[in-house]
């Protein structure tokens, strides 16, 4: 077991960077091919003056295919892969269970789906998805099964099967999937751990580094292998920000980055509050799926048409050459030997873009293409996010962080010509993200990994703060507002603010329902048919109100092990013995996938059966973890976190059961600040 | 409260890279004028002919007399600063009260102290120390407050007083210091959680890496400043590798890294053995303290010695230029223009000479050179380690493994010319150091950020994990021994294993001391003289049998609270009420410096009001953490680490207190493996 973990672990890293370098040059081919065709129209048109008719219609006909296509496998075939995957992903790792997460179908709408939204168009980034992507895939190597649809699923070799397990595999997958994509392996660590853990654990993060620094190394590779000089190892993640020539500055220039932080946090949270108001519109008008796919189609529409007006209207011309000889760019109505400043932007994907923002020299675009390049792409930007197909935010939120950057470092340098505008990108893209995300250390991390410079470390991770403060003053991050949107009961890292005079009794559910230690197999089947509870005291009899049973705890049985004792028919009629020999402990593993449980309807019992008596003690868990009923919830909170609790049992004095408290229960209190005001809210969390 | 934490977290970075840049730069000028020194009368000799004995003597004196000042101070001003203080920072940090450890004493011991010890000529580094250095600068500025001597003190400003938040500003400082160190924010950051944290707190981590971020640029601009250049940021830490030429390597170097890896674990394993036995001896046979300074000036003579020997005996000569311009070298019996291969090595603290090992080209220093260096140094290393000087263990061990490194290095350039003797150097440095110290994460995170290379983190990933395996195999890393052997009640990071199956009763102390909760005043005073907790649990009254009162639990009290309530005399006689106008919940706070707490001697009851009655209601705290006899120890301990307990109640079904759990009685059980077996034991722990 102690192998096979590591092996595993190996292999998520390869199998991570193996997807990641795939797409990766699957994506630069077709898209460099793509605007190649509309820069040769473009150009053509433009010279022999025709209409302009043609390249727009041809941009916007793939655009409008492949986006629908992509917008459909998503809809279709799992409409869990929509989105950057991250707030999923990082439920999950909290301990909420999300339906078809995980699943084949999942890996494949997300990876082909990023694939075309990127073509088709979309302002979104690949790096996102390639973290969900990255936990699909390990769990998959974890079971060594993938399940292709109900009751159907290809078996490779036996491995891991708790869900405890499979769950440190998708953090090494999701930390292997970041660190592929920026070339970051201890950015992509920390940022399993920060969104995720709960608490530190040496040996796990240890493993799920190891899997993060495989994948690194071999994304390095394959994409070192890819242009021709594999040993030379110089491509460490899909975007790396690329050296800058000069990252030194002056202690003073420090202000001028605060000030961009300040910019970063309330663009930010600007990007939540309108994605926010959009995720509901949708939410309650956009529901049937042809809608959705529409929708997606017509935002790649939008967003060729707009690039294309920007270009034709604004029309500013430069002769300087881009950073990358690899940059397309159309000549439009500009004399020879320069070209339209806007099409360098427009004519790639929008990584090449941030690429582009962040090293071109600093008289590549004017102020007017750049003013109207950030507002214009800050509303593609909050319109694409939430569209039902696969799509990352990292990528567009630099993007614009990096041009209004840009902007400010055209404004300083013309005040001190010996600076450089790159650095004044970096920050922006820095700040918009910090804005958006509100991550800190991993985000830190991730982006002086990007630039392998520590010596900017410091300016990047002061920007983060700021613009994280500022971004909190007015809304949640974007990830979590999307988590709280879905209503997710996933539990903050921090116990709620003001909550520290309520009380366990306030926050338990009660009353509980029980079951005695010898219990009448009919009760049982009624009790978890009418709740769903993943757990339920076991408790000697004293009153009994229905099925509410009070008295002295014996125990704990979880919901999974009733139905297996269910099904393996673990009983007999009063005063016998039941039969024991045909149930072992690993019954009680789940043998399932995730997603495909054994359920209550899977259970047939007679009703003779009905009547007969369940003992329960042999299987019980006989400690489970209970506190009084004055506890105070940010203690209880805390127990949760810091031990992944899933239920507390609260007890009286006489050791009596007087109610539970579930995750749910928790994470109805969530402290809100909203334009700089603090309050609590008690959300009704639905069943997801 | 917000505001204030921040500033001294970024106070904590400044002052840290102050005390580093400051060492740094005492040190070099002062060695660099020592060696100059040495270096002209062992030229000269050579030259004129002499015996030798002029330069052999003086380096021998100058040693004696600077490494036994360094003792001196250490062994008479404050013993706790000796060694590198990282166990003992480690242990603090883990909620282990160590007296003394965050005084000035120690602070002015371990700083001048291993200034004195790497003049005096002591194989050791100024890392380890750096973070205990850290620690308490962090705690001073924290609490606001110095201690001088018992009673005295200087006070700046009111700040934190509660133990833990003490301790975050610590973990912080610790961070900085090995942040400063090394140039490595991120690896000393993941230090400090590694070492020290039960559970990911971000919020938390985010400080500690922001002050280490602030360290790590402030000493790079300081060292920079310092070198003429202070925009340019060239230092990041007091020791980083420099930057290596060439660092690709083959995917077939791989199998001699790891090689490599094996021959690291195995030898620091063996370092670990006789570092032990030698502890052990100490403990029995050089307890008095004028023999623990007096060895120590034996050690630094012995250094002297064997190196003239070294030089003299080796004599091997090179004409290679090394490395780096400021290098002394010494001319010794070699012919114009070649210099002594030898004397690059020992005319330099070991930080120069590490750098040496690692960039000097490859004919730079023959095998037998290397050979008989390896030896030596490992020996030195050994007898160093545990002196009663302020010593660290880092730049010893990288050194040691840098030579052998760059001996097999060697072979391999014989083999297959194209490559570089440096990566070689790296990768035994590293594998030695993970031999040795056994830590992971942060040590990888640190290497990396050392070398600035991250397409080379993977091989020194791949070599730590192995040189931890297989040093695991034989023995517990360096400072885990240093915690054993001293007794500290450290609990690890995973529950021991073997203990699935011990049960919280089997651990737990009984019978428990227990209060009423209306108690004697006189009943309290002895219970407090008489054991040593600290914490009481409060129950009913059942059954007395002397101080052993079994009953409903009601509450938990702490001994800190007891010696407040005493001293502020919160009692009465019985059926009067207790005048409780003069207590406030500050006063609960502890208002004394680490070290200085109120203690039962201090405070004078009369006979009469022994007879009175202390009500505890209003004080106690009413929901301790409480599980029942049956909860299995493995259980119990990750409650204790992951929600920073220090004592768990044990009850039976009646609510009634059974035993109590603290951190000594988890510690006690420690499941060791030597020579590859395991074994459970049932340590005695002493009190520190």
């Amino acid at each position: 077991m102690f192998i096979s973990r590591w092996v595993i672990m190996f292999a998520v890293g390869i199998g991570t960077a193996l997807l990641a370098a795939g797409v990766q040059i699957s994506v630069e081919i077709i898209a460099h091919e793509k605007f190649h065709l509309i820069q040769k129209f473009l150009d053509k048109c433009s010279v022999e003056g025709c209409t302009l008719f043609t390249p727009v219609i041809i941009w916007i006909a793939i655009n409008f295919f492949i986006s629908s296509l992509g917008a459909a496998l998503v809809t279709y075939v799992q409409p869990v892969a929509a989105g950057s995957g991250i707030p999923f992903i990082k439920s999950y790792l909290n301990g909420v269970r999300i339906p078809g997460l995980l699943t084949l179908q999942a890996f494949v709408a997300k990876t082909l789906g990023v694939i075309l939204s990127i073509l088709g168009g979309l302002a979104c980034g690949k790096e996102g998805p390639m973290a969900h992507s990255g936990g699909i895939m390990a769990a998959g190597l974890a079971k060594g099964r993938m399940r292709l649809r109900k009751n159907k699923e290809i078996k490779f070799y036996d491995a891991f099967r708790s869900d405890h397990e499979i769950r440190d595999f998708v953090a090494a997958g999701a930390a292997s999937g970041v660190s592929a994509a920026f070339g970051a392996p201890v950015g992509g660590t920390l940022f399993s751990v920060e969104e995720a853990a709960s608490f530190w654990n040496t040996e796990l993060v240890w493993k799920v580094f190891f899997s993060a620094m495989v994948a690194c190394f071999s994304t390095n590779f394959l994409l070192s292998a890819f242009e021709g000089h594999p040993t030379h190892l110089s491509s460490p993640g899909l975007v790396r920000f690329n050296t800058f020539q000069n990252l030194s500055f002056d202690l003073i220039e420090i202000l001028v980055f605060l000030v961009m932080a300040v910019i970063g946090g309330l663009a930010g949270a600007l990007f939540v509050v309108l994605n926010y108001k959009l995720t509901v519109f949708r939410k309650n008008y956009i529901r049937k799926k042809w809608l959705k796919v529409l929708e997606s189609g017509i935002v790649s529409v939008a967003s060729a048409i707009i690039a294309f007006l920007l270009m034709y209207g604004v029309n500013e011309c430069t002769d300087v050459k881009p950073y990358s000889d690899h940059a397309i760019t159309s000549q439009m109505f500009c004399k020879d030997k320069s070209h339209n400043s806007m099409s360098t932007l427009f004519l790639t994907t929008p990584e090449g873009c941030l690429k582009a923002l962040l090293h071109d020299p600093h008289d590549a675009y004017g102020v007017v293409s750049l003013t109207v390049f950030i507002i214009v792409f800050f509303l593609l930007g909050v319109w694409t996010y939430g569209l039902s197909v696969s799509s990352g935010v990292f990528i567009p939120s630099l993007a614009i962080g990096a041009a209004w950057g840009r902007l400010i470092g055209i404004g300083v340098v013309e005040l001190f010509p010996h600076h450089d505008v790159g650095k004044y990108a970096l920050i922006g893209a820095a700040s918009m993200l910090g804005g958006i995300l509100r991550t800190t250390i991993s985000l830190t991390v991730i982006i002086v990994e990007c630039t392998g410079d520590i010596s900017f470390g410091l300016p990047i991770m002061l920007t983060l703060m700021i613009s994280k403060w500022v971004g909190d003053f007015f809304t949640t991050g974007l990830y979590d507002m999307n988590i709280e949107v879905s209503g997710i009961p996933l539990l903050s890292s921090e116990p709620p603010i003001l909550c520290e005079h309520v009380k366990a009794s306030e926050v338990m559910s009660q009353p509980v329902l029980a079951l005695q230690t010898q219990e009448k197999v009919g009760t049982i089947i009624e009790i978890l048919d009418s709740e769903t509870y993943g757990g339920y005291p076991v408790v000697d009899v004293r009153k009994k109100d229905q099925h509410y049973v009070v008295g002295k705890l014996r125990g704990i049985i979880l919901k999974n092990q009733l139905l297996v004792l269910l099904e393996k028919k673990i009983f007999a009629p009063e005063g016998l013995l039941p039969p024991t020999s045909n149930i072992q402990m690993k019954d009680f593993d789940n043998p399932y996938p995730i997603g495909q449980r054994l359920q209550l309807k899977d259970i047939t019992v007679t009703e003779e059966e009905k009547e007969y008596i369940l003992d329960l003690k042999p299987y019980m868990n006989i400690s489970p973890y209970t506190v009084g009923p004055s506890f105070s919830m940010p203690r209880v909170f805390r127990l949760f976190r810091g031990l992944g609790l899933r239920h507390l049992i609260i007890i009286n004095d006489k050791f009596e059961v007087i109610g539970m408290v579930t995750r749910k229960d928790l994470a109805k209190f969530r402290s809100e600040s909203k334009r700089g005001m603090l309050k609590v809210e008690h959300l009704t969390i639905q069943d997801v």
